[in-house]
Protein backbone atom coordinates (compact mmCIF):
# COMPACT_ATOMS: atom_id res chain seq x y z
CA UNK A 1 0.00 0.00 0.00
CA UNK A 2 1.32 3.15 -0.81
CA UNK A 3 0.68 6.36 1.83
CA UNK A 4 -0.62 9.38 -0.17
CA UNK A 5 -0.69 10.52 3.38
CA UNK A 6 -0.76 9.61 6.57
CA UNK A 7 -4.88 9.74 7.32
CA UNK A 8 -5.16 8.16 3.40
CA UNK A 9 -3.66 4.58 2.16
CA UNK A 10 -3.98 3.83 -1.73
CA UNK A 11 -4.17 0.13 -2.79
CA UNK A 12 -5.15 -1.74 -5.39
CA UNK A 13 -8.50 -3.87 -5.46
CA UNK A 14 -11.28 -5.84 -7.23
CA UNK A 15 -14.23 -4.46 -7.75
CA UNK A 16 -17.07 -7.05 -8.65
CA UNK A 17 -20.24 -4.98 -9.85
CA UNK A 18 -22.96 -6.54 -12.14
CA UNK A 19 -21.39 -9.78 -13.02
CA UNK A 20 -17.66 -8.64 -14.10
CA UNK A 21 -14.74 -8.08 -11.98
CA UNK A 22 -12.28 -4.88 -12.49
CA UNK A 23 -9.12 -4.01 -11.01
CA UNK A 24 -9.20 -0.34 -9.34
CA UNK A 25 -7.28 1.91 -7.13
CA UNK A 26 -9.20 2.53 -4.12
CA UNK A 27 -8.34 4.90 -0.89
CA UNK A 28 -8.73 3.81 2.64
CA UNK A 29 -9.10 5.39 5.68
CA UNK A 30 -6.07 4.91 7.84
CA UNK A 31 -5.97 3.43 11.01
CA UNK A 32 -2.63 3.00 13.74
CA UNK A 33 -2.58 2.22 16.92
CA UNK A 34 -1.03 5.03 19.47
CA UNK A 35 -0.04 4.60 22.96
CA UNK A 36 -0.31 6.69 25.65
CA UNK A 37 2.36 6.72 28.51
CA UNK A 38 3.33 8.76 31.68
CA UNK A 39 5.60 8.44 34.16
CA UNK A 40 6.10 4.44 34.17
CA UNK A 41 2.34 4.02 32.83
CA UNK A 42 0.99 2.98 29.88
CA UNK A 43 -2.71 4.99 29.88
CA UNK A 44 -4.11 2.87 27.07
CA UNK A 45 -3.66 2.30 23.24
CA UNK A 46 -6.34 3.35 20.53
CA UNK A 47 -6.77 2.95 17.35
CA UNK A 48 -7.01 6.15 15.69
CA UNK A 49 -6.25 7.55 12.07
CA UNK A 50 -3.19 9.70 12.40
CA UNK A 51 -3.41 13.61 12.58
CA UNK A 52 -4.20 15.86 15.06
CA UNK A 53 -2.44 13.46 17.79
CA UNK A 54 -1.82 15.75 20.36
CA UNK A 55 -5.17 16.91 20.23
CA UNK A 56 -6.47 13.49 20.18
CA UNK A 57 -4.40 12.58 23.48
CA UNK A 58 -4.87 16.14 24.92
CA UNK A 59 -8.81 15.66 24.85
CA UNK A 60 -9.08 11.79 25.96
CA UNK A 61 -7.14 12.91 29.03
CA UNK A 62 -9.30 15.46 30.14
CA UNK A 63 -12.31 13.74 29.00
CA UNK A 64 -11.85 10.73 30.36
CA UNK A 65 -11.02 12.58 33.99
CA UNK A 66 -6.97 11.70 33.82
CA UNK A 67 -6.71 15.94 33.59
CA UNK A 68 -8.75 18.30 34.80
CA UNK A 69 -7.56 21.76 33.17
CA UNK A 70 -5.14 22.52 30.81
CA UNK A 71 -2.11 23.27 33.09
CA UNK A 72 -2.00 19.46 34.34
CA UNK A 73 -0.51 18.82 30.82
CA UNK A 74 2.75 20.34 31.11
CA UNK A 75 3.99 18.97 27.47
CA UNK A 76 3.16 16.09 24.91
CA UNK A 77 5.74 14.53 23.36
CA UNK A 78 5.61 13.00 20.08
CA UNK A 79 9.02 11.17 19.65
CA UNK A 80 10.71 11.71 16.19
CA UNK A 81 8.59 10.61 12.90
CA UNK A 82 9.82 7.32 12.73
CA UNK A 83 8.26 4.26 11.37
CA UNK A 84 8.75 2.73 15.05
CA UNK A 85 8.06 5.72 17.15
CA UNK A 86 5.26 7.95 15.84
CA UNK A 87 2.48 6.19 16.97
CA UNK A 88 4.17 6.81 20.77
CA UNK A 89 3.35 9.77 23.04
CA UNK A 90 5.22 10.80 25.77
CA UNK A 91 3.42 12.73 28.54
CA UNK A 92 4.27 14.45 30.98
CA UNK A 93 1.92 15.45 34.02
CA UNK A 94 1.72 17.73 36.46
CA UNK A 95 2.79 16.40 39.86
CA UNK A 96 -0.65 16.90 41.51
CA UNK A 97 -1.67 14.30 38.90
CA UNK A 98 -3.29 11.28 40.29
CA UNK A 99 -3.33 8.02 37.78
CA UNK A 100 -5.31 5.62 38.65
CA UNK A 101 -3.47 2.24 37.48
CA UNK A 102 -6.67 0.74 36.26
CA UNK A 103 -9.11 3.80 35.64
CA UNK A 104 -10.72 1.87 32.40
CA UNK A 105 -12.37 -0.76 34.78
CA UNK A 106 -12.89 1.31 37.88
CA UNK A 107 -15.00 4.21 35.62
CA UNK A 108 -17.91 1.76 35.20
CA UNK A 109 -17.40 -0.23 38.66
CA UNK A 110 -18.51 0.97 41.55
CA UNK A 111 -17.01 -1.45 44.76
CA UNK A 112 -16.64 -5.17 44.64
CA UNK A 113 -20.07 -5.72 46.35
CA UNK A 114 -22.40 -3.58 44.21
CA UNK A 115 -21.82 -4.73 40.55
CA UNK A 116 -22.38 -2.14 37.67
CA UNK A 117 -25.18 -0.94 36.28
CA UNK A 118 -25.95 2.34 34.43
CA UNK A 119 -27.20 4.32 37.73
CA UNK A 120 -23.37 3.08 39.08
CA UNK A 121 -22.16 4.55 35.84
CA UNK A 122 -23.49 8.33 35.94
CA UNK A 123 -22.73 7.95 40.25
CA UNK A 124 -19.14 7.82 39.07
CA UNK A 125 -19.24 10.84 36.76
CA UNK A 126 -21.21 12.46 39.51
CA UNK A 127 -18.30 11.83 41.63
CA UNK A 128 -15.63 13.01 39.31
CA UNK A 129 -17.49 16.46 39.96
CA UNK A 130 -19.45 16.46 36.32
CA UNK A 131 -21.50 19.81 36.60
CA UNK A 132 -25.07 20.60 34.87
CA UNK A 133 -23.63 22.57 31.56
CA UNK A 134 -24.91 26.53 31.38
CA UNK A 135 -28.00 26.37 30.01
CA UNK A 136 -28.80 29.99 29.22
CA UNK A 137 -28.20 29.56 25.30
CA UNK A 138 -30.86 28.88 23.21
CA UNK A 139 -30.67 27.02 19.92
CA UNK A 140 -32.61 27.57 16.81
CA UNK A 141 -33.97 24.36 15.01
CA UNK A 142 -33.76 26.18 11.57
CA UNK A 143 -29.96 26.14 12.61
CA UNK A 144 -29.69 22.57 13.64
CA UNK A 145 -31.47 21.38 10.46
CA UNK A 146 -28.99 23.26 8.56
CA UNK A 147 -25.76 21.34 10.44
CA UNK A 148 -25.60 18.06 8.87
CA UNK A 149 -25.15 19.58 5.50
CA UNK A 150 -22.35 21.68 6.60
CA UNK A 151 -20.32 18.64 8.19
CA UNK A 152 -20.61 17.17 5.32
CA UNK A 153 -19.15 20.00 2.90
CA UNK A 154 -16.57 20.02 5.08
CA UNK A 155 -15.59 16.65 4.90
CA UNK A 156 -15.50 15.83 1.56
CA UNK A 157 -11.90 15.54 1.58
CA UNK A 158 -12.94 12.13 3.29
CA UNK A 159 -15.77 11.38 1.45
CA UNK A 160 -13.48 8.64 -1.03
CA UNK A 161 -12.37 6.48 1.67
CA UNK A 162 -16.62 6.42 3.24
CA UNK A 163 -15.00 5.13 6.52
CA UNK A 164 -14.30 8.18 8.52
CA UNK A 165 -16.17 9.01 11.49
CA UNK A 166 -16.87 13.13 12.00
CA UNK A 167 -17.23 15.14 14.90
CA UNK A 168 -17.82 19.33 14.85
CA UNK A 169 -18.10 22.21 17.03
CA UNK A 170 -20.43 24.96 16.08
CA UNK A 171 -20.83 28.09 17.36
CA UNK A 172 -24.07 29.13 18.83
CA UNK A 173 -25.29 30.59 15.78
CA UNK A 174 -24.00 27.71 13.73
CA UNK A 175 -21.12 28.39 12.45
CA UNK A 176 -18.23 26.01 11.83
CA UNK A 177 -15.42 26.27 14.47
CA UNK A 178 -13.76 23.08 14.50
CA UNK A 179 -13.96 19.40 12.67
CA UNK A 180 -11.88 16.51 13.11
CA UNK A 181 -11.78 12.67 11.77
CA UNK A 182 -11.44 9.54 12.78
CA UNK A 183 -11.93 6.25 11.88
CA UNK A 184 -13.00 6.13 15.77
CA UNK A 185 -16.00 7.81 16.74
CA UNK A 186 -14.35 8.77 20.39
CA UNK A 187 -11.52 9.74 18.95
CA UNK A 188 -13.23 12.40 16.56
CA UNK A 189 -15.12 13.81 19.34
CA UNK A 190 -11.71 13.60 21.83
CA UNK A 191 -9.53 15.83 18.93
CA UNK A 192 -12.47 18.38 18.79
CA UNK A 193 -12.25 18.84 22.84
CA UNK A 194 -8.30 18.48 22.72
CA UNK A 195 -8.23 21.48 20.18
CA UNK A 196 -10.16 23.51 22.51
CA UNK A 197 -8.32 22.30 25.24
CA UNK A 198 -5.41 23.29 24.04
CA UNK A 199 -6.21 26.47 22.53
CA UNK A 200 -7.67 27.49 25.73
CA UNK A 201 -11.52 27.22 24.79
CA UNK A 202 -12.86 25.47 27.70
CA UNK A 203 -15.74 25.47 28.99
CA UNK A 204 -17.69 25.53 25.56
CA UNK A 205 -20.65 26.74 27.33
CA UNK A 206 -22.40 28.25 24.56
CA UNK A 207 -21.19 25.55 21.60
CA UNK A 208 -22.87 23.10 20.52
CA UNK A 209 -21.01 19.16 19.46
CA UNK A 210 -22.35 17.46 16.32
CA UNK A 211 -21.17 13.93 15.44
CA UNK A 212 -21.46 11.46 12.72
CA UNK A 213 -22.47 8.68 13.93
CA UNK A 214 -24.11 7.64 17.54
CA UNK A 215 -24.58 9.26 20.35
CA UNK A 216 -23.74 6.98 23.01
CA UNK A 217 -22.52 6.83 26.68
CA UNK A 218 -19.45 7.83 26.33
CA UNK A 219 -19.73 10.77 23.45
CA UNK A 220 -22.21 12.15 25.98
CA UNK A 221 -19.76 11.77 29.28
CA UNK A 222 -17.36 13.30 26.83
CA UNK A 223 -19.53 16.30 25.71
CA UNK A 224 -20.48 17.43 29.10
CA UNK A 225 -16.85 16.85 30.47
CA UNK A 226 -16.01 20.01 28.17
CA UNK A 227 -19.03 21.97 29.34
CA UNK A 228 -21.26 21.60 25.96
CA UNK A 229 -25.28 22.31 25.84
CA UNK A 230 -25.98 20.37 23.05
CA UNK A 231 -24.86 17.41 21.65
CA UNK A 232 -26.86 16.50 18.16
CA UNK A 233 -25.88 13.34 16.36
CA UNK A 234 -27.63 11.84 12.82
CA UNK A 235 -28.55 8.51 14.22
CA UNK A 236 -29.89 7.39 17.57
CA UNK A 237 -28.74 7.51 21.01
CA UNK A 238 -28.64 4.74 23.47
CA UNK A 239 -30.89 4.40 26.37
CA UNK A 240 -27.98 4.81 28.87
CA UNK A 241 -27.10 7.85 26.72
CA UNK A 242 -30.57 9.40 27.41
CA UNK A 243 -30.57 8.73 31.15
CA UNK A 244 -27.28 10.47 31.63
CA UNK A 245 -28.10 13.52 29.60
CA UNK A 246 -31.54 14.00 31.51
CA UNK A 247 -29.53 13.21 34.97
CA UNK A 248 -26.78 15.47 33.72
CA UNK A 249 -28.71 18.11 31.70
CA UNK A 250 -27.42 18.24 28.18
CA UNK A 251 -29.40 18.51 25.76
CA UNK A 252 -29.36 15.66 23.15
CA UNK A 253 -31.05 15.44 19.56
CA UNK A 254 -30.59 12.64 17.49
CA UNK A 255 -31.70 11.72 14.09
CA UNK A 256 -31.41 15.46 12.85
CA UNK A 257 -31.80 14.25 9.29
CA UNK A 258 -33.48 16.76 6.18
CA UNK A 259 -36.06 18.94 8.89
CA UNK A 260 -36.56 16.79 11.28
CA UNK A 261 -34.97 15.77 14.43
CA UNK A 262 -35.82 13.88 17.65
CA UNK A 263 -35.19 15.68 21.32
CA UNK A 264 -33.96 13.24 23.47
CA UNK A 265 -33.32 15.71 27.10
CA UNK A 266 -33.00 18.97 27.64
CA UNK A 267 -35.44 20.30 25.42
CA UNK A 268 -35.84 23.98 26.89
CA UNK A 269 -32.63 24.91 25.28
CA UNK A 270 -34.29 24.50 21.86
CA UNK A 271 -36.46 27.32 20.66
CA UNK A 272 -39.27 25.31 19.67
CA UNK A 273 -42.86 26.25 19.72
CA UNK A 274 -45.31 24.79 22.13
CA UNK A 275 -45.39 21.08 22.34
CA UNK A 276 -48.40 19.49 21.18
CA UNK A 277 -49.55 16.35 22.48
CA UNK A 278 -49.09 12.85 19.81
CA UNK A 279 -51.99 12.53 17.00
CA UNK A 280 -52.90 16.47 17.82
CA UNK A 281 -50.73 17.91 15.04
CA UNK B 1 -37.93 5.15 30.96
CA UNK B 2 -40.32 1.96 30.52
CA UNK B 3 -38.03 -1.60 29.88
CA UNK B 4 -40.04 -3.08 27.12
CA UNK B 5 -37.38 -5.61 27.75
CA UNK B 6 -33.67 -6.06 28.26
CA UNK B 7 -33.15 -5.29 24.48
CA UNK B 8 -35.44 -1.92 24.08
CA UNK B 9 -36.56 0.99 26.03
CA UNK B 10 -39.61 2.74 25.56
CA UNK B 11 -39.34 7.02 26.47
CA UNK B 12 -41.48 10.00 25.65
CA UNK B 13 -39.05 12.07 23.49
CA UNK B 14 -39.94 15.62 21.42
CA UNK B 15 -40.30 15.23 17.42
CA UNK B 16 -39.43 18.29 15.91
CA UNK B 17 -41.09 17.99 11.87
CA UNK B 18 -40.52 21.39 9.19
CA UNK B 19 -41.29 23.56 12.15
CA UNK B 20 -43.90 22.24 14.82
CA UNK B 21 -42.96 19.89 18.11
CA UNK B 22 -44.93 16.64 18.90
CA UNK B 23 -44.48 14.39 22.44
CA UNK B 24 -44.11 10.94 21.09
CA UNK B 25 -43.50 8.02 22.06
CA UNK B 26 -39.57 5.97 21.24
CA UNK B 27 -38.03 2.98 21.09
CA UNK B 28 -34.05 3.24 22.72
CA UNK B 29 -31.43 0.51 22.05
CA UNK B 30 -30.72 -0.61 25.87
CA UNK B 31 -26.96 -0.40 26.61
CA UNK B 32 -25.61 -1.00 29.77
CA UNK B 33 -22.43 -2.00 31.21
CA UNK B 34 -21.16 -5.25 31.91
CA UNK B 35 -18.29 -6.67 33.58
CA UNK B 36 -16.04 -9.67 33.70
CA UNK B 37 -14.38 -10.78 36.42
CA UNK B 38 -11.52 -13.94 36.81
CA UNK B 39 -10.02 -14.89 39.86
CA UNK B 40 -9.38 -11.12 41.30
CA UNK B 41 -9.18 -9.51 38.39
CA UNK B 42 -11.45 -7.81 36.62
CA UNK B 43 -10.98 -8.51 32.71
CA UNK B 44 -12.79 -5.18 31.49
CA UNK B 45 -16.05 -3.50 31.35
CA UNK B 46 -17.58 -2.73 28.40
CA UNK B 47 -20.94 -1.31 27.27
CA UNK B 48 -23.05 -3.56 25.77
CA UNK B 49 -26.88 -4.36 25.03
CA UNK B 50 -28.24 -6.68 27.50
CA UNK B 51 -28.66 -10.22 26.18
CA UNK B 52 -26.77 -13.08 24.68
CA UNK B 53 -24.70 -12.03 27.71
CA UNK B 54 -22.66 -15.69 28.46
CA UNK B 55 -22.21 -15.81 24.59
CA UNK B 56 -20.73 -11.95 24.32
CA UNK B 57 -18.06 -13.17 27.38
CA UNK B 58 -17.26 -16.85 25.53
CA UNK B 59 -16.71 -14.72 22.22
CA UNK B 60 -14.68 -12.04 24.50
CA UNK B 61 -12.35 -14.15 25.71
CA UNK B 62 -11.58 -16.30 22.57
CA UNK B 63 -11.07 -13.51 20.11
CA UNK B 64 -9.34 -11.42 22.33
CA UNK B 65 -7.04 -14.48 22.80
CA UNK B 66 -7.36 -15.26 27.09
CA UNK B 67 -8.64 -18.41 26.65
CA UNK B 68 -8.06 -21.15 23.22
CA UNK B 69 -10.11 -23.60 22.96
CA UNK B 70 -13.95 -24.30 25.14
CA UNK B 71 -11.97 -26.26 27.82
CA UNK B 72 -10.49 -23.30 29.00
CA UNK B 73 -14.10 -21.69 30.23
CA UNK B 74 -14.83 -23.68 33.38
CA UNK B 75 -17.76 -21.98 34.20
CA UNK B 76 -19.96 -18.68 33.26
CA UNK B 77 -21.63 -17.34 36.33
CA UNK B 78 -24.45 -15.10 35.76
CA UNK B 79 -25.71 -13.81 39.76
CA UNK B 80 -29.13 -13.49 40.02
CA UNK B 81 -31.07 -10.85 38.02
CA UNK B 82 -31.09 -8.03 40.48
CA UNK B 83 -31.02 -5.00 39.45
CA UNK B 84 -27.19 -4.56 41.19
CA UNK B 85 -25.70 -7.58 40.00
CA UNK B 86 -27.14 -8.38 36.27
CA UNK B 87 -24.40 -6.90 34.80
CA UNK B 88 -21.58 -8.55 36.23
CA UNK B 89 -20.37 -12.09 35.17
CA UNK B 90 -17.54 -14.28 37.33
CA UNK B 91 -15.82 -16.55 34.99
CA UNK B 92 -13.99 -19.51 36.11
CA UNK B 93 -11.07 -20.36 34.09
CA UNK B 94 -9.18 -23.50 33.88
CA UNK B 95 -6.34 -23.30 36.19
CA UNK B 96 -3.51 -23.64 33.16
CA UNK B 97 -5.34 -20.32 31.91
CA UNK B 98 -2.37 -17.19 32.28
CA UNK B 99 -3.82 -13.99 32.74
CA UNK B 100 -2.22 -11.11 31.69
CA UNK B 101 -2.80 -8.32 33.77
CA UNK B 102 -2.88 -5.47 31.54
CA UNK B 103 -3.81 -7.37 28.63
CA UNK B 104 -5.24 -4.37 26.62
CA UNK B 105 -2.17 -2.52 26.56
CA UNK B 106 0.28 -5.08 25.75
CA UNK B 107 -1.72 -6.08 22.99
CA UNK B 108 -0.51 -3.73 20.70
CA UNK B 109 2.79 -2.43 22.24
CA UNK B 110 5.89 -4.65 21.33
CA UNK B 111 8.12 -3.50 24.43
CA UNK B 112 9.05 -0.08 25.60
CA UNK B 113 11.99 0.53 23.33
CA UNK B 114 10.11 -0.13 20.13
CA UNK B 115 6.96 2.01 20.24
CA UNK B 116 3.71 0.62 18.53
CA UNK B 117 2.99 0.41 14.71
CA UNK B 118 0.71 -1.44 12.49
CA UNK B 119 3.16 -3.75 11.70
CA UNK B 120 4.00 -4.48 15.84
CA UNK B 121 0.08 -5.12 15.91
CA UNK B 122 -0.02 -7.76 13.49
CA UNK B 123 3.40 -9.63 14.90
CA UNK B 124 1.76 -9.81 18.17
CA UNK B 125 -1.07 -11.30 16.52
CA UNK B 126 1.36 -13.86 14.33
CA UNK B 127 2.56 -14.85 18.07
CA UNK B 128 -0.66 -15.49 19.49
CA UNK B 129 -0.64 -18.31 17.03
CA UNK B 130 -3.23 -17.22 14.50
CA UNK B 131 -3.01 -18.99 11.61
CA UNK B 132 -4.43 -18.23 7.85
CA UNK B 133 -8.01 -19.50 7.72
CA UNK B 134 -8.50 -22.62 5.83
CA UNK B 135 -8.70 -21.68 2.00
CA UNK B 136 -10.73 -24.88 0.16
CA UNK B 137 -14.27 -22.96 0.13
CA UNK B 138 -15.69 -20.80 -2.71
CA UNK B 139 -18.06 -18.17 -2.42
CA UNK B 140 -19.99 -17.11 -5.03
CA UNK B 141 -20.87 -13.31 -5.63
CA UNK B 142 -24.46 -13.50 -6.51
CA UNK B 143 -24.70 -15.18 -3.05
CA UNK B 144 -22.86 -12.51 -1.68
CA UNK B 145 -25.16 -10.01 -2.50
CA UNK B 146 -27.97 -11.42 -1.51
CA UNK B 147 -26.81 -11.51 2.07
CA UNK B 148 -27.59 -7.43 3.12
CA UNK B 149 -31.61 -8.36 2.34
CA UNK B 150 -31.19 -11.44 5.00
CA UNK B 151 -29.43 -9.43 7.55
CA UNK B 152 -31.65 -6.73 7.83
CA UNK B 153 -35.13 -9.06 7.23
CA UNK B 154 -34.07 -11.23 10.24
CA UNK B 155 -32.68 -7.84 12.01
CA UNK B 156 -36.35 -5.61 11.80
CA UNK B 157 -37.41 -6.57 15.41
CA UNK B 158 -34.67 -3.93 16.15
CA UNK B 159 -35.56 -2.00 13.15
CA UNK B 160 -37.59 0.23 15.06
CA UNK B 161 -34.49 2.13 17.51
CA UNK B 162 -32.41 2.06 14.70
CA UNK B 163 -29.33 1.97 16.84
CA UNK B 164 -27.91 -1.71 16.85
CA UNK B 165 -25.31 -3.41 14.83
CA UNK B 166 -25.19 -6.66 13.37
CA UNK B 167 -23.12 -9.27 13.03
CA UNK B 168 -24.47 -12.46 10.99
CA UNK B 169 -22.58 -15.73 10.37
CA UNK B 170 -23.70 -17.67 7.18
CA UNK B 171 -22.92 -20.99 5.91
CA UNK B 172 -20.90 -21.57 2.75
CA UNK B 173 -24.42 -21.69 0.28
CA UNK B 174 -25.78 -18.56 2.15
CA UNK B 175 -27.90 -19.88 4.46
CA UNK B 176 -28.12 -17.96 7.51
CA UNK B 177 -26.81 -19.49 11.34
CA UNK B 178 -27.32 -16.83 13.39
CA UNK B 179 -27.22 -13.25 14.06
CA UNK B 180 -26.48 -11.21 16.83
CA UNK B 181 -27.01 -7.35 17.80
CA UNK B 182 -25.27 -5.17 19.88
CA UNK B 183 -24.88 -1.29 20.48
CA UNK B 184 -21.12 -2.34 20.01
CA UNK B 185 -19.70 -3.84 16.63
CA UNK B 186 -17.07 -5.85 18.68
CA UNK B 187 -19.86 -6.84 20.88
CA UNK B 188 -22.23 -8.15 18.20
CA UNK B 189 -18.76 -9.71 16.47
CA UNK B 190 -17.95 -11.48 19.77
CA UNK B 191 -21.68 -12.27 20.66
CA UNK B 192 -21.57 -14.76 17.43
CA UNK B 193 -18.14 -16.14 18.24
CA UNK B 194 -19.29 -17.49 21.61
CA UNK B 195 -22.33 -18.70 20.06
CA UNK B 196 -19.51 -20.96 18.14
CA UNK B 197 -17.69 -21.45 20.83
CA UNK B 198 -19.82 -22.47 23.49
CA UNK B 199 -21.67 -25.09 20.76
CA UNK B 200 -18.75 -26.64 19.64
CA UNK B 201 -18.65 -25.10 15.99
CA UNK B 202 -15.05 -23.51 15.83
CA UNK B 203 -13.22 -23.18 13.56
CA UNK B 204 -15.47 -21.71 11.75
CA UNK B 205 -13.71 -23.12 8.63
CA UNK B 206 -16.32 -22.63 5.42
CA UNK B 207 -18.45 -19.85 7.19
CA UNK B 208 -18.42 -15.82 6.43
CA UNK B 209 -19.14 -13.27 8.66
CA UNK B 210 -21.43 -9.99 7.48
CA UNK B 211 -20.89 -7.14 9.76
CA UNK B 212 -23.17 -4.11 9.47
CA UNK B 213 -20.99 -1.46 10.10
CA UNK B 214 -17.13 -1.12 9.23
CA UNK B 215 -14.19 -3.80 8.92
CA UNK B 216 -11.85 -2.88 11.07
CA UNK B 217 -8.53 -4.14 12.58
CA UNK B 218 -10.40 -5.69 15.56
CA UNK B 219 -13.10 -7.24 13.39
CA UNK B 220 -10.80 -8.61 11.23
CA UNK B 221 -9.11 -10.20 13.89
CA UNK B 222 -11.35 -11.25 15.64
CA UNK B 223 -12.81 -13.12 12.43
CA UNK B 224 -9.34 -14.95 11.71
CA UNK B 225 -9.35 -15.93 15.68
CA UNK B 226 -12.35 -17.84 14.83
CA UNK B 227 -10.98 -19.20 11.48
CA UNK B 228 -13.84 -17.60 9.56
CA UNK B 229 -12.53 -17.40 5.79
CA UNK B 230 -14.48 -14.66 4.55
CA UNK B 231 -15.47 -11.27 6.14
CA UNK B 232 -17.93 -8.66 4.48
CA UNK B 233 -19.16 -5.65 5.56
CA UNK B 234 -21.54 -3.32 3.91
CA UNK B 235 -19.34 -0.29 4.50
CA UNK B 236 -15.14 0.43 4.29
CA UNK B 237 -12.61 -1.05 6.35
CA UNK B 238 -9.39 0.68 7.23
CA UNK B 239 -6.10 0.39 6.48
CA UNK B 240 -4.38 -1.60 8.67
CA UNK B 241 -7.59 -4.33 8.90
CA UNK B 242 -6.50 -4.68 4.95
CA UNK B 243 -3.23 -5.01 5.53
CA UNK B 244 -3.88 -7.68 8.88
CA UNK B 245 -6.50 -9.37 6.34
CA UNK B 246 -3.53 -9.76 3.70
CA UNK B 247 -0.66 -10.86 6.17
CA UNK B 248 -2.81 -13.42 7.48
CA UNK B 249 -5.02 -14.33 4.22
CA UNK B 250 -8.78 -13.81 5.44
CA UNK B 251 -11.15 -12.87 2.50
CA UNK B 252 -11.86 -9.48 3.04
CA UNK B 253 -14.82 -7.63 1.18
CA UNK B 254 -16.43 -3.91 1.56
CA UNK B 255 -19.24 -1.99 0.49
CA UNK B 256 -21.38 -4.94 -0.41
CA UNK B 257 -24.22 -2.99 -1.13
CA UNK B 258 -26.84 -3.91 -4.57
CA UNK B 259 -25.02 -6.18 -7.02
CA UNK B 260 -21.56 -4.62 -6.04
CA UNK B 261 -18.75 -4.75 -3.87
CA UNK B 262 -15.21 -4.33 -3.35
CA UNK B 263 -12.73 -7.39 -2.85
CA UNK B 264 -9.47 -5.37 -0.11
CA UNK B 265 -7.60 -9.28 0.29
CA UNK B 266 -7.68 -13.05 -0.54
CA UNK B 267 -9.47 -12.47 -4.05
CA UNK B 268 -8.98 -16.51 -4.49
CA UNK B 269 -11.79 -17.66 -2.44
CA UNK B 270 -14.14 -15.82 -4.55
CA UNK B 271 -15.46 -17.43 -7.91
CA UNK B 272 -15.22 -13.95 -9.83
CA UNK B 273 -14.69 -14.00 -13.26
CA UNK B 274 -11.14 -13.07 -14.63
CA UNK B 275 -9.63 -9.81 -13.99
CA UNK B 276 -9.88 -6.99 -16.44
CA UNK B 277 -7.63 -4.23 -15.67
CA UNK B 278 -9.87 -0.87 -15.13
CA UNK B 279 -11.01 1.07 -18.35
CA UNK B 280 -11.08 -2.39 -20.09
CA UNK B 281 -14.90 -3.22 -18.78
Amino acid sequence: MVKRNRNIEVTQVTEWKGGGATRVEDYLAAEEPLEMRARRYSLGVTLRTPGDDEELVAGFLFSEGIISRREDLVALRMPSDTALERNLVRVTLDPSVRLATNSAARRFSAGSACGVCGKASITQLRRRGLRRPEAATQFDPEMLCALPPKLRAAQDVFGRTGGLHAAALFGPGGNLLVLREDIGRHNAVDKVIGWALLGGRLPLSDHLLLVSGRGGFEIVQKAITAGIPLLASVSAPSSLAVQLARELGLTLVGFLRGRRFVIYAGEERIAVSASVPAGAS
